[in-house]
């Protein structure tokens, strides 16, 4: 067995009630000013005061005594919606949008998400694992030690399973846990233009029984959008996913209000993401089913949108996760410091409120926080060293990551 | 002579012509797609298209060739309005600040400035110096090559002379150029509250003249504010300076309008910083001086304020500078990328208009245009390679310094 004890550390973490935090209960972490952690085989033994957790600790029994120097120290980042495999960003398309583009607009114009699809289908694998693991590993350093990936710049079967392909391979390559999700449901292929339908048949007969066989995706997203899938495309697409193991989340009122938050409460998704332009039945919805909203200010403040209205979420207790959303378009952003402080300084969440949606609801948003996202008993080492006192830094330290160190399952794996 | 080629890069750099860049010429960079520049001891020698560049160019007399492989090549920034040199930033009183306080307000109740007055006085010298230095490096590994650092946390002859002393040994023992700029006018001591004006005479009988004897600063900046010191107060210290032999400079109109840039333009400022609330006759009187606007979005940002009218100033003929500010409390952040990012996606500038704003009119606030802020024969090979095609990438990589390399008189001094 493999022991090692931090302490001397500033101990910040939400705790586990067996449900996503929501509404006024996210702002409340366990806090423990002079605290220490006792690790063994990767999991955490022991959490507290210094004193207490050493208090009849045989120290000759420790591999390794880690001093955090006071530092902060807190649970490891979830990030929960990602598209980190791509193979370059769409700065052409960025210098477009800034003078004026729509980022629907240029979608329909074949650009935006058929732009790299056309490139993701032309990749050779082996450079499109180089990629994505190099962004995993870039997102590592900036404190992310779980990650959500999806497919969906395939969008043929072939493609599709290519991309979760490489997605798995990073997961088994990289310290990081790798949650893949299928997104076929991203954009209407060209090949399928007008007929959405056909192309949602194909999804259910083809591309969604072949994933579930190869184990390479426990979950199914679709972007619910006027132009990409509507929401009847949705609930059938979503149903045969169901019925095959996946568990579900949407791509939910992004743009309009479509009824995507409606469409996740009804049928019990993980999480709704994006609600830029959610309305009350919507958030209410989401609430009562307790389904997290994972909201993405990085795509806000790229898209120079209004952010989604997260205290007005809160009061209505929705649960909120947040997600760095990154992408080629419209949020090249690995960072969740950054989205941290955005979600802080533009959306008004308590420092200790964003960063639980960044841990503990993220977990809730894969359907893994048994396993990571708060420290406690049992759970995942997965933590970070910060270079201040409290999780307030994460956005104090505007635009510059405060992410010391980043340890997984006990490992140091980054020092940035 | 030690001689360098840099080849095959996306060369983009603002050019020089004898003046700051404003209005329409902001956005006007000379562009080389596979361009290629020549460096002789460590400055510019040739730059222009590689096959120009190479050609009659002996390669045996080349040292070192880089490579840029493709990657967008640019000056490095010069950073014009830093606080750099403080003990510890304020994290207590950015989580004060969430919660409603105003940054005036805790001005007033001996937080803020005052709070890191105390700091700085207490800190021996080596550990000041340290603790600066690594913040310069970290700026340095965000891409910028030359900042302005000013005093302004002594606020007695001794202390201040200790930051000055600290700010030049910065400049001595990294490879950054430091600027240092006396601000013993950044806020009125404890010592003399309610006596502006015999504050004011200590510098000018005391300070000023002793910091010029030893040549520890060549600028004199003011904070001219409600409640910190008047306009009348900025006109005498700033003539006294001038006579000193000082260029001056001054924070003008951050929160309210009292006329900080109408005084710049009357004394020939270098530089109008922060102007959030100036208004028309202020600001076309910067115009009409030349005096560059220097402009600090991350500030805006962290204070959670409306920013700076850029558009505004540039369609009427202002020279538009960007700065970080760092500091221990309004804006704690030296990462020039991240404020470049605001100033395209918060402030409407164009790319190109922001890397002028960062590196050449960086320069001009600082009297320094001869030597850096832009690439042309004779200037310093200071520069950086970017990850991505064009300068737009600073902004688009949201939240992550998208600076690969950064080169300071042709040598490479991080690589981030």
């Amino acid at each position: 067995m493999t022991r090692k004890l931090v302490d001397n550390a500033s101990i910040h973490t939400p705790v586990d009630h067996g449900r996503p935090a929501a509404g006024p209960h996210m702002g409340e972490l366990l806090r423990i000013e002079r605290g220490a952690m006792l690790i063994e085989n990767g999991l955490v033994a022991r959490i507290g005061d210094s004193d207490e957790v050493r208090a009849g600790l045989d120290q000759r029994t420790v591999d390794e005594v880690i001093d955090a120097g006071g530092r902060c120290l807190v649970p490891g980042f979830v990030d929960p919606h990602t598209h980190l495999c791509f193979v370059s960003p769409r700065e052409e398309e960025f210098a477009l949008r800034l003078t004026g583009a729509a980022y629907l607009d240029i979608l329909r114009q074949g650009g935006g998400i058929l732009n790299s699809v056309t490139a993701v289908r032309a990749c050779p694998e082996e450079e499109l694992y180089r990629l994505t693991r190099d962004r995993a590993l870039s997102a590592l350093a900036h404190g992310t030690t779980t990650v959500e990936i999806k497919s969906g710049y395939g969008l043929d079967t072939d493609s599709e399973l290519k991309m979760l392909r490489v997605i798995e391979r990073v997961g088994r390559s990289t310290p990081l846990d790798v949650v893949a999700t299928f997104l076929g449901a991203h954009a209407v292929p060209p090949e399928y233009q007008g007929r959405a339908d056909a192309y949602v048949d194909l999804m259910i007969d083809d591309m969604l029984p072949r994933v579930a066989a190869l184990g390479l995706a426990r979950q199914c997203d679709i972007f619910c959008e006027q132009g990409v899938f509507s929401i009847a495309q949705g609930r059938r697409l979503l149903a045969a996913a169901k019925s095959l193991g996946f568990a579900v989340k949407i791509h939910a009122d992004e743009v309009h209000d479509l009824g995507g938050a409606g469409l996740a409460a009804e049928v019990a998704a993980l999480s709704a993401d994006h609600l830029l332009a959610a309305g009350d039945p919507g958030i209410d919805g989401l609430a009562a089913a307790g389904v997290v909203a994972t909201l993405l200010p990085a795509t806000a403040y790229s898209l120079r949108k209004p952010y989604a209205r997260a205290r007005h979420m809160l009061e209505r207790g929705v649960a909120l996760a947040l997600a760095s959303d990154c992408n080629p378009g419209s949020s090249y952003s690995e960072s969740m410091p950054f989205v941290i402080g955005l979600a802080v300084l533009q959306m008004g969440l308590s420092p200790a409120e964003a960063l639980t949606a960044a841990t503990l609801n993220g977990a809730y948003a894969l359907g893994i926080a048994d396993r990571v996202g708060s420290l406690a008993p049992g759970r995942q080492a997965d933590f970070l060293l910060l270079d201040g006192k409290t999780p307030a830094i994460l956005a104090f330290h505007a635009g510059v990551s405060p992410v010391d160190a980043v340890y997984k399952r006990g490992e140091l794996v980054a020092r940035p």
